[in-house]
């Protein structure tokens, strides 16, 4: 079957994956792209899947609440350039109280290119984390994470 | 007939077509995209364009040529907010010299978010504007611009 | 008489000047700053200059309005590298109506890097424009813009 | 004894400080800054610090080598806003090999807003890493650090 919208990525087994550009932006003068410009495209994969999972952006502005990013630990171990096209591969690992916990990778072709542990949190009007309420908790799958 | 590859958008007549998802990066403060930002996405519209008609910016790179903005008049006319899919269409006005001009548009289904005319000039080591190479021009159809 | 706080630039004869730095972010793989980049120091330049004038982004944020960029026009005349200290130079034009006319310059040294002309409205919690307070364009010196 | 030129910040025992404004293109629709911008305020930090002990990027480049960061661990602690003014604080922690560790942090007045810990290391033309020259580590104070 295919996606019926391949802009948003697609489904994985724990996770989810999308396929970028590496546009003239993302770069700077060392001829590569800019460190900082990866996590754009970490949170790019990050927002599709939670869009996948049902969860949006606007609607939880709605309610006054949104995610934020709360740690990352990232590993730069290749370079990408202009003009390639990478994956960016975002697997669920646990969800507790107000935080969910992901590993991410930013791939070209069978190369890793960039490594990341993020956490995010749920955050209220006052910037305070709030607790993910049950039916979200439910659509990671509800499992706990034991490292957290 | 399907596109091989739509992560690059699609050749239209007298032109090309990209959807591009409006993402957390592109928006401040206001909740709507920032005006900057919308110059990343007419880039990326230009550089998918010239890649379907076979011009990369790697191989122009390795002889030192480069294509540079050199004007931009640009009519900001609804703003774009997170999660909107947008569609950049670009068209080819003309070239002359070492000059190509476009114009290009930001929509969100049938409404214009943004209008611009463009002007890119090929540009070498130096930085000085340099003659588009013949085969560069019929790609655009060598048509004579008679605005420039 | 020496500035109290130089980070917001110096107000001049009919309007402001901003010295800035251009670090790896706003350089390109050409080697040269990506030409949407020149937009955030044009704006760096508006906000330092409104925010010397007394209007505070925030402050306006509070009661649902904010400046929005309705047109531009851009001529990028010679590029600028990393390492480089540049001047952005705002001028008041006119206002008139919802709207501003600022021209903008960004300058190396002697050298004009960069012209531009552009329109600012104010816009309410709509997004549609809303009439420039009777003390706003007192700040600017009240003079009617004869070209808008 | 007052700084020569501010705008490159200026050195503390151990490390280097540097004041930044928030502006427009630092934010969000959340309101806040976005997350990977903060990266960018880290990097103004850095390439002051490195200016100011007289090791320039653009002299660096006609030499095919740059600086990159290979690994970074960022706590996410308060949010910065639309108009703060922001220090960003770096440290030197150790220099062995290629690498160079410095910690750094974003303060707005007495809170932290973001602490790191960055790891960068000397990359030559190829992207691979390549010693330290001694004269670069002798400024670092050539103290060996002893966690890595």
């Amino acid at each position: 079957m295919q996606d019926p919208d391949p802009i948003a990525g697609r489904m994985t087994d724990g996770g989810h994956q999308l396929r970028q550009r590496v546009y003239f932006e993302a770069t700077d003068f060392s001829g590569r792209v800019y460190h900082a410009r990866y996590l754009q495209f970490l949170e790019r994969g990050r927002s599709d899947y939670l869009r996948l999972l049902g969860i949006r952006h606007r609607e939880l502005a709605t309610t006054g609440r949104s995610f934020a990013v709360s740690r990352m630990e990232i590993a730069f171990l290749k370079p990408a350039s202009i003009d390639d096209i990478v994956m960016v591969c975002t697997e669920f690992r646990g969800a507790t109280g107000a935080r969910i916990t992901l590993h991410q990778r930013i791939m070209r072709d069978e190369d890793d290119l960039l490594k990341a542990s993020v956490i995010v949190a749920l955050v209220g009007p006052n910037g305070r984390a709030v607790r993910l309420p049950p039916g979200m908790r439910a659509v990671f799958g509800a499992k706990e994470d034991p490292s957290t």
